[in-house]
């Protein structure tokens, strides 16, 4: 049920190290797959074991291991053992409710970003979470589910001449990365271009359904805020970061890894004010043909409580009442309540009442 | 009453160092338990006086003395001399209306946070104050009353093969503030459930009870951003303490320790919104239901105040009334009323005015 | 008339360093008294001239000599020539208006904060100017008015063996200090009480008097946030200044000074919040309360509206109305009438409106 | 008309050191004085031509060169050449909207502040703005119109003892300052008042002429604010220059400088909220006293909506209508009609309705 | 649609390297000019080709190429390769979605910044992408469209006095800089003028229009400021980067590039405010209109219920109402009546109903 935060009584204070899968389980079977690369082979194929790609370990070349699945506790263990990584960063990847961070281990970096996803259906923001184990010569990088975003670096790398075919395993985590924040920014678009339009709307025909919209808008934009916000801060850390490991972190490419983070935090913050403000744009519109309708009706009655006053002084039945018995004291009658009707339209007019 | 902060005239200018409880009473012992071990041998005992522990000062393993009741003023004076600690920290300890804080001492380090729990029955958050006093060989934990969260970590003691078994007070202590701020995530993570729930009630129906309920989890929240807030601050001085008692703070373990209580924060931050939101639906709700009620029903009384009046006009008593003797006049008022009657609602269709 | 700031027109632009009261005079004659202490002897003595004051400028003990009263130039005069005072001081000293501040002078430290009293009778917040002028031998304090909140520390002075026996002028200041900043709490907490009392009475029964009580509170509360806040940054400033004068800035002691005045802004902000709450409860409450009078109310009317229409269809006289004439047409009449309230009321109910 | 901010086309995209007078002309004729002074000397002249000043800049003296009215083009030329200033400093001299700021070259010193003054006519801020130029024995002033608030000043130097005779340009420059800032304090605290009178209305009558005073009274704190928060910034880069020309920022008297910006800042940011307050009680008072006619008068109508529709029953024209023709039936039916509303009463008493 | 955001599935992952144009095509063809001058020369050319314009990279002369058009990516490459610019640069110059930002390069600095215009017809503002090549003899200049508001600089260049004739390019670049932010400012202040006129309406005649003008005027500012913040932090960038290209950063031309983006920054956010403001005037003045017709519509209604009550009464037909037949019964009624009338008047002109 909890979207924004999920913590299980079991899970308090187990050892930080212990591998304990959190979360749930979207894929049945755990896919290994590796894209080894230089500037003049490639490589791309699917693993049966863990074993099978440790050997790329030792070539020079740039390995890209995607592992699918991260509920496997023995396969997890292999990895960490396979690399030599320590037991806190297999843990922190089986968690899929850490937080996105980068943590500098001796002989690896650890990074974990949330990715966003826009499910047209249910019209919420699903997340996944991505690990990055960035070593010298391999990336491992872990989602829960099969199929991803990232077909355009596989693109890129395919290619020979791009600038990803000449670099290290740094420069491919930051691909990687960008196309995470970009899918951010495409995420966010999409919910601007509906917001936009909902404006429009909102002028036209203030439905229930709108105030329906916008609430919805304003939560969805909420979680997409809580998981962005961290990475900006993972960003800024891995700039400050100095290791080895990174050699781009003081590049153009990674400054726009930034400049992109900001302006999705930045325009999801504009949005949230729009939204904020169209919430105040229909509730005046409503209220105030509210008001118009009430106005008119209020106005309505009143013009006829006088004539129906006059109409039942008439109706009385006492036997003196000299009104009642001059020929022409109808019409009189009729002319007194359209004059008293008109007089009083008049009056509302002036006072500008309608 | 006041459960936000509570100060009583006497308490006003006392010496700091004095020791004086302050709070409420929850136990009626003070209950001495020590867990003595090292890589390779355990020991667990209740003890019966303070002297019993002091022997455990000069093993060169970690001790782990727990005080239940922190009321009893002389074996706060006994555990002070004991252990050769500044009479300031007692005074701090025995306050358990003081803010979560951290303080360097020459033999030991003095770290006090708010353990929270909700109490189902009353939806009340309790709070209790836990007070860590640290030192090379022992660290000593003071609880307000018997019975605690800190099962886990004893579990991982007695396993031989945890990584506790091979390392110091300091390690126990994170491990014992990290069970603390796991049970902060837990707590906003159960409010994080109802208040979901309760955004799906709130469209259906929206009672008045749902209103109670959101001012309910808003004051909790609150309280329990008054407690995590400041342990924050806590933290962060803990990571910049230089000091040869706390071997971890550069250390993953510690970083998560900060990644927890800042997800803590922004968690019930994020709560904190969308309950404002809720209160924004449910207000919104309710007065666009009013505004249908109202709106059906001053239409309907407008439509039958002109036939009203117009059968008022025919109930007059005067002499001369032609339209009375015809013979068909009144089925001709009926039909002139029902036109009038579809007449306006024509109109105010046409107007969508409902 | 105007609380939070006061300033005439010719108080603009005079020297200053020239002396002059500004505030409202709150004794007749100025008071002075002293204390000299050290670990072995105590003296407490009511002064009649400065004069007499001085010569505890040259003992080795600690003299704390306390003034009553600022209105009086020449006293001023006396005090700033006797103890060799930068003139700026003195007016400082004299105008009550000025900012809670710290400031270094060659020979000694000036520090101004205000003092605040929760006045019963009126419900307002009194504030009274409290100078300390720190030198090595003598602290002189400055008070508007006789009668202050300084007896527990007198009562510690008198008593051997307190820590303040052995300690210099400016462990002294800071247990005055101390019991400023106590009071604060302490008034804070009293509030907090009515607060949340107030909360309850808000459900039970939403008075008109409630808001006013809580209109009260906050402009009270902002009040009190007006005075303490810059006593916080006065108290950082203590805390990075670097004088012989001063030795327990580091000490644990002046950190209990920092998380007091920490806790006392914080417990103010978090009752702010609570206010503003209270009050959006009490709108709510109120409003859903008009709101199921106005729909009983208005469903009651629209149920008689179309009962009085058929009453009046059958009071017209026209000569031919059939219904009149069947012997059993005034029972059909009120079946009918009853049919079309039990009707009404149905779909009313059906409709979940009331 | 833009108060807040003025920007014609004409002025976008000139040189910034070309000179030419951007804001509203207020004086006919440049007027030039000098006040040329040291401990023992003093001459108060005005001057006719730039040329007569600048003997005195060569002189060892003070002197302090005050020129009213900024628009004449050739006169600021003159200056600039006379005292061989930079000719960007003119350009700014001359135009009214600049921000207050503070510019060091090399020998002098530039400042420009906005004075305020309350025009009780309008009730409007009105601004002007005062352009410092700091040289080592010549202090030029410009303001924009005759007459100023800086009279107390002029008055300390016509007295021989006052510590103004014995400084250099720097300090009558802060002395300057301090006026102008006196002038804000003094605005505040005047608005102060009429707003904490406001207050006692607001809850005896409130008219709308006290939503408009709100309203002009927030609107004039937005824009006073608008012109001193640069300035506070302006007094903040005044301390932390390093300049051969300004001796006393590290002094206790800019210290004072410092406090009085802050307190006019944090005050207008008080009267800001218990403005925001005061309209929430207004709009609470109008509302509560709007809810209480309207629960009235509709009680009232309710209570005689049976009533009529009783009356109606009988004057229905039914032949056979038994009730009519028992001797005491009229008598009857105003016994049931008391009946009707006394009990409808008692109901709406017990429901607590009014 | 999305103005505040744009980025479509297609522009996910492509390398940061790779051309591609991204918005909205302004122009048909690219069109190359040249503006090339010292102290004493000047050339004004519009060039056919990339390649006339390589030469002037040699010549010691300040050179200004524009670039209008940057849909054209052969012609990007061309520029690219003749001035030896890093490919990363021109990606960024084609991409018109980029965040204003400041990158330094061995060869050059790339400064973008968005060129704001109010469109009068939509009433909306028009953004425009202006990216700066900063070489040491070369400035080129990249616009979306042709026009702009340089021709003022233009102006400068072709005097032969002026001071940007004696200066490098960064010189040139700042004076393109200040009037973009001087545009910034002028368009805030014709908003403020307008919202400021808005004000005097409101008072007077609140439309519905009134308030889908503060609507549009708090969109356009949003959009402003999303604009205009990054602008603010690039010039912060642009200040605190040491290159050998930029002499003037610590100049005071460089300062009111500051200042101007300063005040362009808080003079929004008072508008934002005072817009705020106007809304809840608007609210304000249209709740109490209604209240007003509301109160005297019901006033009006409740007077005449018991009046058509009486009259009621004596419509029924009971064979015996004794009242019916006294000679004056009619006439007391009136009486009657005209007393009720009169005593509610008094009544609630007594309560203060209106």
């Amino acid at each position: 049920m909890a979207r924004f935060i999920k913590k299980s009584k079991h899970e308090i204070g187990i050892s930080p190290d212990e591998l304990l899968f959190r979360g749930e389980q979207k894929i049945d079977n755990v896919l290994l797959r590796i894209i080894d690369f230089d500037a003049n082979n490639l490589e791309e194929n699917a693993m049966a074991t863990v074993n099978e790609v440790l050997k790329y370990q030792e070539k020079d070349t740039v390995t890209w291991f995607n592992v699918d699945g991260i509920h496997n506790t023995s396969i997890m263990q292999e990895i960490a053992k396979g690399f030599n990584l320590d037991p806190l960063i297999m843990a922190d990847v089986m968690n899929t409710q850490s937080r996105p961070m980068i943590q500098e281990y001796d002989n690896c970096i650890y990074i974990s970003i949330k990715m966003l996803r826009h499910d047209e259906e249910t019209n919420l923001i699903q997340v996944e979470n991505l690990s990055l184990i960035l070593t010298k010569t391999v990336l491992i990088t872990f989602q829960e589910r099969k199929g991803d975003v990232f077909e355009p670096v596989r693109g890129r790398i395919r290619k020979q001449k791009k600038r990803i075919r000449n670099s290290g395993t740094d420069y491919l985590a930051f691909a990687l990365l960008d196309i995470v924040i970009d899918n951010y920014i495409y995420i966010i678009s999409e919910f601007g271009e509906k917001i936009e339009t909902l404006e429009e709307n909102l002028l036209l025909e203030p439905k229930q359904s709108v105030i329906e919209d916008i609430n919805n808008y304003k939560r969805e934009l909420n979680f997409l805020r809580k998981n962005i916000k961290p990475a900006k801060e993972m960003i800024l850390n891995l700039s400050k970061m100095e290791s080895d490991l990174i050699e781009y972190s003081t590049d153009v490419h990674f400054r726009e890894l930034q400049d992109n983070i900001n302006q999705a935090n930045e325009s999801s913050d504009s949005y949230r004010e729009i939204l904020s403000d169209q919430l105040n744009i229909y509730h005046t519109t409503i209220s105030s043909k509210l008001n118009d309708i009430m106005k008119f009706l209020t106005i309505f009655s009143v013009i006829f409580i006088p004539l129906t006053f006059i109409a039942g002084i008439y109706g009385t039945n006492f036997d003196v009442v000299p009104e009642l018995h001059y020929e022409y004291s109808y019409f009189i009658m009729w002319f007194v309540m359209l004059s008293v009707a008109i007089g009083m339209l008049f009056y509302f007019k002036k006072r500008k009442w309608f």
